[in-house]
């Protein structure tokens, strides 16, 4: 698990992201390829925090799961008990067990080497 | 911000603590003086990860901010827009602008110097 996503309605959008770079000490920086994200680059935190706009919905946490190997992950986790909500991209949004949203996304921290545990 | 905690329903707390445990490939362990919580040691994931039984409340995450002086972090958020819920044991409960929960902890991981920002 590599990073938490604060997922903020528009309307509290810009409150939220303003915060979260303040408690966190860092400043937020849009990410180009998805104007709905947000990052906070070099964050006072253990993992990869973000944030993304969520329009209408109601606020929430997420979390991304990442891997060496997507499609594997994925059958993994369903076995595990993860509900599928949708394939996208270049990640897969799930559910857990207790309908807590995850996303499972291609390796891409530098820290994925150390931190990771290997499937056996 | 150091952890992620898995808030679950007690009737689906099972489930979740094993989809979780089995996710990050750790092994739950019952927190022995807080018997609403599980951890997860040495779960694949940069943040430590837990999960707490919320008997009835609907299914979130929260994260916990941890800190070396809880009552100046406490100030400092709440003039950044934090939101009182509750001060509680050894932690302090606060909602962000758009509502989500999350604590604010004594440091205790071992990340804690290299990992932290200092506020100035």
């Amino acid at each position: 698990m590599r990073e938490v996503v604060v997922d903020a309605p528009s309307d509290t959008f810009a409150a939220t992201r303003d915060f979260w770079a303040g408690a966190l000490l860092s400043h937020a920086r849009e990410v180009e390829e998805f104007p709905e994200f947000t990052a906070l680059p070099g964050a006072a935190s253990l993992s990869w925090v973000g944030l993304q706009d969520i329009g209408t919905a109601e606020a929430r946490f997420h979390v991304d799961i990442e891997t060496d190997d997507v499609d594997a992950e994925v059958l993994r986790l369903t076995g595990l008990g993860a509900v599928k909500v949708a394939d996208g991209r270049t990640w897969v949004v799930r559910r857990d067990p207790s309908g807590l949203l995850f996303d499972v996304v291609p390796h891409e921290s530098p820290w994925f080497d150390e931190r990771s545990h290997e499937v056996s």
